[in-house]
């Protein structure tokens, strides 16, 4: 099925928009939106694809992807320029488009439980540093990942910096992180929060469980300190330069390969 | 001496847009244009602030900054918010700009290949990664930078992501970088370059030397083949997942992390 979307006001299309704007719609509607070829047809093998939207020179530019987004798709729609100019939020559009279904998480829980190393963060905000961490994660072996009060993982900034490893980590969200952390701990984990304070142990020196899970903490304020009580020990990456160069996904990037090393 | 501008067509903003988007007009003036409060204010402790433009807004929320600069700056002018809008690329602009003078780099030299860890730089060409590889390697006491066919380090993009310290690294750039090995073998030092690929060594198992510098290469490419056999190892970082994600400052953050470990 191929039909031709001109019209801007196309329901559709409106409804695309909002997915790539809202939180909110993402949320209530269980859906998301994503741009780019690579991008779309890497969550094509994560998730349901309920629509592409596609024009006529990314078909012929990225017929692979096109073809294998159209055989997974549920719907396929080719668009105008313009249209792919209103759905993309880049400087370049490639003209792919999909609106794919959220992860149903719940499934995660027993394997983030039981999973050897796990990344816990907590207040990221920033869209890119979320997306970067998890794609960092996947290339590690990161066995998963626990977020509370993050920024939204269908975030398109965040997606597109993830290049896919938000789609295929195993994700789950808590209310609160402090009973998380305990929860590991019951399970016998060794339970980290990090910090960049210079009280906090080397994490090189600390002894490391084959079971470990480390927290990470906002971009600016760090683990808050009810989270950082909850946990065995804090740690820190020992800086012999200007410590406060090291930013969050930098750091938690080389907290994570201690974890694994 | 403060003088309000308010028309787009003046000389002294157009040559500030100019500075801001072209490398050869900075290479041929010996001058770089920096945007943000902070960023302008670092800067102004490493190199001469020819040149501040600020807003009366940010005269009021960056007050410490704009002092600071204006006791710094050859000149000083007040812009309107419309001149402000035309010097930012960001879309919240902080209403502060300065031009500066590049530095002499060439005192640099004698640093870089005494240095004991240094991190080398081929073909990098994404400004935000230059400048993220750049304020990690400071964080972590990296002694020095060595380029080779990289993007322009004066460029707003890198200079945003390096938090300035891009200014205060010792950094050289060189024309070939199999010659600049050899210098650095020839004076004690472990020549390594990165890759991927499985069948170099890993690095945590790489003897290193008290005098270490590692190539990093093009995010696509990696190091060229003639740079990679004028050093004494490959090496690479072990993945236990998806190896392809895992970026170029994120690779490069680790290896450094290990030289300095």
């Amino acid at each position: 099925m191929q039909t031709l979307i001109t019209a801007k006001s196309n329901e559709k299309i409106k409804a695309a928009v909002q997915l790539r704007d809202s939180a909110k719609a993402r949320r209530e509607q269980g859906m998301f939106f994503l741009e780019g070829a690579r991008l779309c047809a890497d969550a094509s093998g994560s998730v349901e694809v309920v629509r592409l939207f596609y024009t006529s020179k990314a078909a012929e530019k990225y017929c692979d992807e096109v073809t294998l987004l159209k055989e997974r798709a549920a719907e396929s729609y080719e668009v105008s320029e313009e249209i792919a100019a209103k759905l993309s939020d880049t400087f370049s559009p490639q003209g792919i488009f999909c609106v794919c279904k959220t992860l149903d998480k719940t499934h995660y829980i027993d394997k983030i439980y039981s999973n050897a190393k796990i990344v816990a963060l907590e207040n990221i905000q920033d869209p890119a540093n979320l997306g970067a961490i998890a794609r960092t994660a996947e290339a590690l072996g990161i066995g998963g990942a626990v977020l509370c009060g993050c920024c939204d993982v269908y975030n398109p900034k965040a997606q597109r910096a993830a290049m896919g490893s938000l789609l295929r980590l195993p994700i789950i969200t808590v209310e609160d992180m402090g009973l998380a952390m305990k929860e590991f701990e019951g399970r016998g984990y060794v339970t980290l929060s990090s910090t960049p304070s210079e009280s906090a142990e080397d994490i090189t020196v600390t002894p490391l469980g084959e079971k470990t899970v480390c927290v990470i903490g906002n971009e600016g304020n760090g683990v808050t300190e009810k989270t950082a009580m909850s946990c065995m020990h804090r740690v820190r990456v020992p800086m012999k330069g200007r410590a406060e160069s090291l930013n969050a996904s930098m750091a938690a990037a080389i907290i994570m390969w201690e974890l694994m090393r």
